[in-house]
């Protein structure tokens, strides 16, 4: 033998594709699956049949959905004339665990890659500005990550924005709380420098 | 909101239950499993229940079986008179792939722990002894694990084996090949030390 039997092998395969699972913790998972019950497997197998056909992309604002809209577009408590613009639904959860921030999202399914060939058509950026023409938008927070995609996305949309009258804003960087100065890199530190404050 | 939609949530508390598998690592895992394809889920929750279901225990060693008996116990040219006890299924993997081991195995199904209230009855030890019964077998190679729960079952067989005619044999201890000597534990060092050999 030297090889699993196929059923093993191929749920080893299934877990092997998703992302930052290497050979040996599949082969883990796996065996846990199958040494665990059948009520067990049976409710791993729906919940994952379940997420997908389940789960959909809010009318709105293209976060992930249960319903037409999602539960921040649905609820008529948040401010819907700020849009934080955000790159996948991780991003609104992130945001939403702050707590303080009462507007609305915008997901954009990512960010502007060339080299992968990510353009604007792939990203719900048409959206974004059937928003800014139907809703009554003050502001837009571009809230992309703070990496070379993120930055080239925001900027795209800064001037894809200025021709609107809205107000077009971006996160603050700077140093993290709780971080060291000692080990923050260069360019973080610049920008915690130019982006400084007056204490009043 | 802050909480997850419910279907996602359900799909990252299935696989927080995985071993090893902490919150962040569930969230990335769910994440991947939505935003990939439909047929991508289908195979992953149908390799799942496949996996439970079609998995079943060798009728004569307990290893991971698709058919009555496991692909080593169904190969005619194994040595029957050998059998090689060890913990669980991954481990007659791992002795597979030396490749050079031409005997069977025998699968307890974990080790030993009171604590745990593992005892004797919930191990295949008695499908072991049936097997010393009713085959003819010249050696029991005890292969649990080096750790104290291995150890523990080790004897116990060992003193469970005694009155049978067989020979009762275990895996040497010692440094592990391409390891350090300054790095190994003084435990190993010992064994490495009682357990030397003549080089001829």
């Amino acid at each position: 033998m030297a090889e699993y039997i196929a059923p093993l092998q191929r749920l080893i395969d299934e877990f092997r594709r998703l992302p930052g699972i290497g050979g040996k913790t599949a082969v883990r998972l796996a065996f846990s699956v199958v040494s665990g019950s059948e009520e067990a497997a049976e409710s791993f197998s729906e919940a994952i049949l379940r997420a997908k056909r389940e789960i959909k992309t809010c009318r709105r604002c293209c976060n992930m959905s249960e319903g037409d809209l999602c539960p921040v577009c649905s609820d008529l408590d948040r401010d819907g004339g700020i849009v934080c613009v955000v790159e996948d639904a991780r991003d609104v959860m992130a945001m939403e665990r702050v707590r303080d921030y009462r507007g609305t999202y915008h997901v954009l399914g990512g960010a502007l890659s060339p080299m992968n060939g990510i353009g604007p058509d792939s990203l719900h950026i048409k959206e974004l500005l059937a928003r800014l023409e139907d809703e009554e938008i003050r502001e837009v927070i571009l809230a992309t990550n703070p990496t070379v995609e993120g930055e080239a996305t925001a900027m795209y949309l800064a001037r894809l924005l200025a021709p609107f009258s809205v107000k077009v804003t971006r996160l603050a960087y700077g140093i993290p709380v709780g971080g060291d100065l000692e080990y923050a890199d260069e360019v973080t530190l610049h920008r915690a420098m130019t982006g400084r404050q007056t204490i009043d």
